[in-house]
């Protein structure tokens, strides 16, 4: 069946007006699912849908009856496409419930988001090939890419109780580091901070420990799609990094955007996975037609900065980084469900799973400072005069991600914000 | 203030009398926590004090009003003294509580257990030095210690979901796996399937996001220790595991005893840190005088192995080591929490954090097969006449530990069994 249906249709407007104006995140064609509670409040977050600037309580219209996201991401594949087809009836022009469901919104501006989701556990990956690429070639000049990356989607266990949503903001890391003709580490701020642009895909129907989920069933147990900024000390990484893999390099801080962007809202911005000539196929139990055809995500994703000074002189945030996720990945979503768990390991509604570091091919797609600045060799100018090499205290970094395509109404994913403090 | 009070008096007898018994793991100076039901209901998990072969249902005492064992783990350390003591003194002989404890018994044997507690985060360590030194040798004869190894605890994070309690069965994990001189990798069931000896460090009272916990005082922030086997499949992590670390090679199983073995438990067991001369000190922020004085915990550590076949004859297990996890850890568990908060990761109630595997100097002392058969090349042969270089189907790995001492009551771990499916 296709997955594409009346909810996408350009024809479709909501009664919310502002959710029909060109360059909104969030149309109707979107409806991303968060957490909220009016701002100010300790009021317990609910769930809501964002629709144009405004907050539709979930629990509000009687379409759900628990405040508990998890639960509402174990759905099945039919449960929430009725969902997402009675939320879309309910705020489309015309609709019944308009009068009702008015009384239901709140301004976003007006409400504090919480994370998504409560994430049990959340795995890191390695999609993107051009970061890989060029961190190995600064890691190990002698052999960038790994003999095992074009056979299996690279990935570890990440740190689940320092991710925050939106708005995080952390110290700057303490740690060992060492220089390669130092006699022995020393101890101290990291002083190569840097940040990662990743999407984070969020898992809805888990699978039982011992039951691998196939490559065809894969995309079931997808639920949806946030950015996700991996923030990154490089000096301690390099140091404490073998054979283990990253620790306290990575998890001291973890951002996400507030707003689950569903499968189903990406449908119409599927795209091909392709993968260059000569490279090896993957072995049958992560190769399907549909994965090759459409698993990857057609998801324009954008890095800006933003200095202490530039807040000071006014001026407005500065783009770092202008690429697309589905020409840096080379493993697909479904693929990383399908390996995480041929082993017989468990996943659960609200697990994360991290894409990787979604650089381009070319050197302004790159999605981290390390690759930008050629390992912290060549600083990035910034146009009013201010340098950098690494995050500086008071750096705040945003990441967007949108999609757009002929025929189809641009969604937004939202933004995630992070600022470092001293 | 020393920790060692009347509480562990060997004086003190209880008036379930099993637990007076020589050799019991649960006297009544031990008093672990579990979470159990009686076998066959469906029943909400509670809390249970271990004493001798029975458990004491800690809701009916009135002790504590709620089953949820993390917020027991969050108490502070006073409370938690207060609440030792409070049990002690109801489960000792001439108790006036005795009348109405002994209808709030259970048999072990008629009680189901769970996992001790809700697991958040699960981070694995590697701090058995002889371990990390022969496996090093496997995989790097070139550098079988890293340089950071004598420089901080080497840690990476671990997969909460699949960990489960003693009984645990599984089905041998499936994945890529590579010989060296193979082409291109295949996919099948693991050939080399192992076990790991560890101890569990589980987290009591956490702390927060951006504050590190100093090594003064990361010993109240320890709740209590469990026996872990770590399963590890070698010719999967062989393959998967650079430059990110190992994962589907450990993600499939990893099973815990059922008894939170308290700090308060083990006081009459602490052990000083050892370096070997020449070793470099510690830096600053992981030293501290109590650290070095009795940082390390003087546990016995066993391994069994009951094969199917073993079964079929009834042959009792056989012991494949044993050892101590004292001489065996280069770094001490408040050494572990301390480094894994400097960055200022937060660590919650009911985390957990894994030893590594602890084998000792000796060869008869080695916590996995992979040191036991060096590298599978010698096969360990049993007394039925079997052989293993790794695990086959069927077979059941217990592992013990225990605390004997002049002056003290010994205390048991209790055990950790687990088994591989076809």
């Amino acid at each position: 069946m296709s997955l594409i249906n009346e909810t996408h249709s350009p024809a479709l407007k909501s009664w919310v007006e502002q959710a029909n104006r060109p360059g909104s995140d969030f149309p109707i064609q979107n409806l991303p699912f968060g957490r909220y509670r009016p701002m100010g409040t300790d009021e317990d977050f609910k769930i809501g849908v964002a629709i144009g600037d405004q907050i539709l309580s979930l629990q509000g219209t009687g379409l759900i009856d628990s405040p508990d996201m998890n639960a509402l991401m174990a759905l099945d594949s039919t449960t929430r496409l009725e969902l997402r087809r009675a939320i879309s009836r309910g705020l489309a022009h015309g609709s019944e419930q308009q009068q009702a469901w008015s009384t239901l919104l709140i301004n976003q501006s007006a409400a504090e988001m919480a994370a998504p989701c409560r994430i049990g556990d959340y795995t890191d990956f390695y999609t993107g090939i051009h970061h890989a690429m060029s961190v190995g070639k600064l890691f190990r000049p002698d052999q960038p890419l790994m003999p095992n990356y074009k056979w299996m989607p690279i990935g570890y266990h990440g740190r689940s109780s320092s991710i925050r949503v939106s708005g995080q903001t952390f110290r700057r890391p303490r740690g060992q580091t060492k220089t390669p003709d130092a006699a022995q580490p020393t101890f101290g701020p990291s002083r190569r901070l840097d940040y990662e642009l990743e999407l984070g895909y969020f898992v809805g129907r888990g699978n039982d420990l011992g039951r691998p989920v196939s490559i065809e069933d894969a995309e079931n147990h997808l639920f949806g799609v946030t950015l996700l900024n991996d923030w990154s000390a490089r000096d301690i990484q390099a140091w404490e990094y073998q054979p283990l893999g990253p620790f306290l390099s990575k998890n001291f801080a973890t951002t996400v955007s507030p707003w689950l962007i569903t499968t189903e809202a990406l449908a119409p911005f599927r795209a091909p996975l392709t993968r260059p000539d000569g490279d090896p196929q993957p072995l049958p139990y992560l190769d399907a037609a549909r994965n090759r055809k459409e698993g990857a995500f057609d998801i324009t994703l954008e890095v800006l900065i933003l200095t202490e000074r530039m807040v000071g002189s006014g001026l407005p945030p500065q783009r770092l980084t202008l690429g697309n996720a589905g020409s840096a990945a080379y493993w697909t979503a479904a693929q990383l469900v399908t390996h995480h768990t041929v082993n017989g390991c468990n996943l659960q509604p609200g697990d994360l799973l991290g894409s990787g570091t979604l650089s381009g091919p070319a050197a302004n797609e790159a999605g981290s400072l390390l690759e930008l600045t050629e390992g912290g060799r060549q600083p990035v100018v910034l146009a009013n005069g201010e340098q950098r090499t690494f995050l500086e205290d008071g750096d705040t970094l945003i990441l967007r991600g949108w999609c757009e395509r002929p025929g189809a109404v641009r969604i937004g994913l939202g933004e995630v914000r992070g600022t470092v403090l001293a």
